[in-house]
């Protein structure tokens, strides 16, 4: 029997917020969540919480299961101080205690497709027999598609996962795109090819957070049946 | 004093789901969570569950808070199956009561970043006298960087929310690219300028759900403060 080279599902994680409080529900975590700009320079996520939020992103869907994301964990005083220059100087950069720059990888996707499909056919999610066509399949789906908005569109649902994991540990977070790609590939040695998507700096807030700017109205971002189409909402 | 055009947050919102069972925590969220093939034709979204899955995926974070997303409910039956051939005729997108087209909207961003800029500064997330010099640097940053890449990068928060949203309220998810961009485009009278960036069906899934292909273990996709570094785990 060949040795399974995937992990199973988290099983060891931990049931409540570090202070022993009950997780927020996802309802919660989507009301309190805010953009933080400011954090609290001596707070900490716990090692076990960073493990927790790491395993429960990577349970992202991607296409075909290719999983085309690395997450570099940057705890390290001096690191983020040099990620803070890469990124417009924003304070929150080196305040916060960790900063998780998320990279979409290109350079080995082909491999990817064949480990992952081979895998999935052991674990009964496909057949040995379409492994061959179902790579070729993905190759041409990625062939036909821009690469940089694909890593996007799959790096950050992993992103997201990660951002609504940590709130509902209670943490704070701030997604953020404001850096400089070429400074964060050159000072964490990404290489060139692959995509800087986000950073996600995960601690606690500096209270108060800045005020809710609101949101434009549903009936202004979703339609009914057709693009422009006033949503209906409850019928 | 001049009107508000944003909206709050959500304060209606179901509780528990349908039957009255209490909602998955995120963490049972993300172990439960399968991209379903096959949903169950006979299922249904609540309308006030779909309002709010839509309501919370709308709090998602956003650059300036340009919120460059729009939403196309599909549940009409003919319009399922007129997406199903846009979609490499996946029988998932007819069966399921609701798939939600998620599109990357760029051709307004300007009129957007005045918009939200002011209504900030209204509600004491900004200054006025700081709108224009804000909306000056969002055009120069938007200007710089891959406007697909970054359209995606930010509607698949909101699609993320409300996979999540969705699957907490005890729903089935299916998140998906395989479309045609064009053929959705032309269908659903989005225009051509603009991103289809996923397709979110929701609804019950048939079950069994094919099987649980595994995950890449977090020692090959995280690193420690370098690109290659290998993660350390809990130190």
């Amino acid at each position: 029997m060949q040795q399974r080279m995937m992990s199973e599902k988290p099983s060891k994680f931990p049931a409540t917020q570090p202070d022993g409080a009950p997780l927020k529900s996802i309802t919660q975590v989507l009301l309190d969540r805010r953009a933080t700009m400011r954090f609290k320079p001596d707070s900490a996520v716990p090692d076990e919480y960073l493990d927790a939020i790491l395993s429960f992103g990577a349970q992202a869907p991607s296409g075909y299961n290719l999983q085309p994301w690395r997450f570099i964990v940057v705890r390290d005083e001096q690191n983020r101080r040099r990620l803070r220059r890469a990124a417009m100087n924003q304070a929150k950069v080196a305040e916060a205690p960790v900063v998780i720059i998320a990279v979409g990888v290109k350079s080995d996707l082909e491999q990817r497709a064949d480990q992952v499909l081979r895998e999935g056919a052991r674990r009964g999610a496909g057949k040995f027999e379409d492994v061959e066509g179902a790579k070729r399949g993905a190759m041409t789906f990625l062939s036909f598609i821009p690469l940089n908005a694909w890593l996007n569109r799959h790096t950050m649902i992993a992103v997201t996962a990660m951002m609504l994991v940590a709130e509902s540990y209670g943490f704070d977070t701030a997604p953020m795109e404001g850096f400089d790609p070429s400074a964060v590939k050159r000072e964490f040695g990404i290489p060139a090819e692959e995509e800087v998507v986000a950073l996600l700096a995960i601690g606690r807030a500096e209270k108060p957070e800045k005020a809710y700017p609101g949101r434009f109205p549903l009936e202004q971002i979703v339609f009914s049946e057709r693009y422009g189409a006033p949503w209906q909402g409850r019928r």
